[in-house]
């Protein structure tokens, strides 16, 4: 995690004193070369990504447990001002860790936990880290929330912009799953679909944040306060289990921000003494079809090769992904793996984790499973380490990928009769 | 609400003592005649629904909120046991209480709460009535859940009974949103799709339910218990507000179970001392095209005349509402009235809630909009009081209704010189 610097940095110009909370400064992750706090994310020394560091406070449990039911209970944790809940936002976070006794038993583990993330206003966790980016747009007065987006992303910025009453411009692949793009039209976004897939709408998207003034981009020119969201994971989950960390966590990989930030976010309970030190293994999930960080591991190199994405589970599909350095170094520092499932077994595993637990995971979720499967068979999980995976997102997001599949079992006339002839060979 | 018997009541055969927490009996809502509690839902003097009644116990504020984060923190005035959190169950309710200050301020109210039920396991109010439905059926020793279902209550039946790892038979209109069909089909349940619309399919289940052993219609033979989930949307509105009431409720209504129960909830909250004693009116909620109980509130009866719906509003669609005579009588008690909107009207207001709260409600949830903002500009809604609306349901699930309205903007090529072209005209 980052290094805590000592430095005081003055606020930033035109900016409330206070506005990103105990938040001082930026650090390079690349070079460690500090800046100030502001609209930046590449290290004007090497151009290396930006991360927030703090001058942490002392923080209590009980502190944080008499806060709001939602991720601004963390706000000592967070680049946001302490009076962050009297914004207008969608408040995510607080979302359930089900014991996942059933599921546990058929993949042969001792203790499984399911954080599930649909559970959030929009359904993904993406609610978490656009919220924290649209505290960071407010407070430096940039008026349009923007973003290219694989889907969820999408969903949770229009809906957040529309909640705070400010524009917001989306930029989504033509290509979409038709209920992601509903699902973002109706927030009476400004909605921009791009003939290419996410990589080029990436690129065209840090094209327009250079060039217009005022536009955040949550995931590119405000990237740096934006991804501390994903901590709130981390928060979370150490909290619901009465603040003690579990073994092994299992986290989607798509830009990898939010694999990279539940590592931070670890990190930082241990250091302010909220749970005990422990090692704590983080594996990385990614699907077949767009699996350039599985293949970076696998091939034990440092830096990730760019891949074409061919696969169901869309919103992963980010083939050339800004955090996958970052997300090499924390698996491999902390003894996980990064593993990928081919497109069947995401299908599968949804169907899983629906049968056994009763939650219906969007694609993202079928990867996650599927792999924290594979690793088992392969020995590389441990079945008797107490585990988590994330659910990210929503089935009802990805409806095409299992519709073929599951339906009426049979379609009846309204009579007594049929349902008995059906019953006696059916029950 | 029921008036409580003082009498005490022998626990059925063969189920544990606490099975049903501090319910007592079954009191029959047309005749006052009362009966053990057991599997029984039609009163053996008048065939009245049954309803559950309590010895009511003393319970504090401090003792709820020290409960866990879902409706079971209220188990004191639920029909479950004191170990309920200790069975496998999806655990829903703490939903969110949104703030509507822009909904508040287009619609030219003073203050208006969303309760956002879209945040529940699978996304409507039904997993609460349905937890409570599972917990009797497990204590009854029934074995498989099943339903009849305008299609939230077979996702939440489907969800429950997976979690649970019970056997679960659901039965839905052929008719039904493709997104309904897949998120109950997706949990292995047994999905039986009628010929007919839901009346139709009621009254099949209603056969079945009297003629198979060991299953629990969750509907239908085990309504009186199911039906008090309800009561938790009133429970949390209230510890929400800081345990206070609001002056008005407006609440979707199909087969009418959900408003009798939040007036019933209020009603226990009163006697309880748990908030102080105040009058609250409640308003139902109706699409035109399925608008029995508004009608005949209308027309000044105390009974409701069926109807064949027909309207996008499926979720709402049953034109013989088991609760119609006690949603009229809760309405008229409390000085509400029952009204209704259009199609075309329900679709404004599905945006309407998006674009100004970044909600995205299904159809049922722009019927109770468009009721509310229809109420306020006839006078009827008091715009100076405090005023609550549920959203009972989720956007994803009904997608066809605005699909065709709304979508991306422009599609364009991925170059910064088309996005400057497309951007100059419609900055
Ligand atoms: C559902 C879901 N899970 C996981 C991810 C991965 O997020 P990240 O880009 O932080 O790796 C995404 C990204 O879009 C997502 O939509
Ligand atoms: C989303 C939604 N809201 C409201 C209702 C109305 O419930 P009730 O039958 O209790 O009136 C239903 C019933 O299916 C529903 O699905
Ligand atoms: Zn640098
Ligand atoms: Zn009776």
């Amino acid at each position: 995690m980052t290094t805590v610097v000592d430095t005081e940095f003055p606020a930033p110009a035109g900016v409330r004193s206070g506005a990103f909370g105990n938040a001082t400064h930026l650090i390079c992750r690349a070079c460690g070369a500090t800046s100030p706090l502001g609209p930046f994310y590449a290290c004007m020394e090497c151009f290396g990504p930006l991360e927030v560091g703090y001058a942490y406070p002392t923080v209590t449990r009980a502190q944080i447990e008499a806060g709001p039911k939602s991720i601004w209970r963390y706000q000592p944790l967070l680049p946001v001002p302490a009076d962050i809940a009297t914004f207008r936002s969608t408040d995510p976070g607080f979302t359930r860790l089900v014991d996942a006794r059933q599921l546990a038993d058929e993949l042969g583990l001792k203790q499984l936990w399911v954080k599930d993330d649909s559970g959030n206003p929009t359904h993904s966790f993406k609610d978490r880290v656009v919220a924290v980016a649209l505290s960071a747009a407010r407070e430096l007065g940039l008026q349009v929330l923007a973003c290219p987006s694989t889907g969820n992303l999408a969903n949770a910025v229009a809906a957040a912009a529309a909640r705070a009453g400010i524009r917001s411009v989306v930029f989504i692949p033509s290509d979409l799953e038709p209920q992601k793009i509903t699902a973002s039209a109706i927030y009476d976004t400004t909605l921009i679909a791009i003939e290419g897939n996410y990589d080029d709408v990436n690129k065209l998207a840090s094209e327009i944040a250079g060039e217009e003034e005022g536009w955040a981009f949550v995931n590119v020119n405000v990237r740096p306060y934006y991804a501390e969201g994903s901590k709130t994971l981390a928060f979370e989950i150490a909290e619901q289990l009465g603040w003690r960390l579990p073994d092994q966590i299992v986290v989607p990989v798509a830009s990898g921000s939010q694999l990279t930030k539940i590592d931070k976010g670890i990190g930082e309970l241990i250091k302010l003494g909220l749970v005990e030190d422990k090692p704590v293994k983080i594996f990385g999930a990614q699907a077949t079809g767009c699996s350039p960080v599985a293949q970076a591991y696998r091939a034990g190199h440092d830096v990730v090769a760019p891949v074409k994405p061919s696969t169901i589970a869309k919103s992963l599909a980010i083939g050339n992904p800004a955090d996958g350095p970052y997300v090499l170094d924390a698996v491999r520092r902390t003894g996980g793996v990064v593993a990928d499932v081919g497109d069947d077994v995401v299908v599968d595993n949804i169907r899983r984790l629906a049968r056994t637990e009763g939650i219906f995971a969007e694609t993202a979720g079928g990867v996650t499973i599927g792999v924290t499967a594979k690793l088992i068979a392969d020995g590389v999980l441990d079945p008797a380490a107490e585990t988590v995976v994330i659910n990210s997102g929503e089935g009802l997001k990805t409806l095409d990928a299992v519709s073929g599949l599951v339906g009426p079992r049979v379609t009846l006339p309204p009579h007594y009769d049929a349902f008995t002839d059906f019953w006696t060979t059916n029950a």
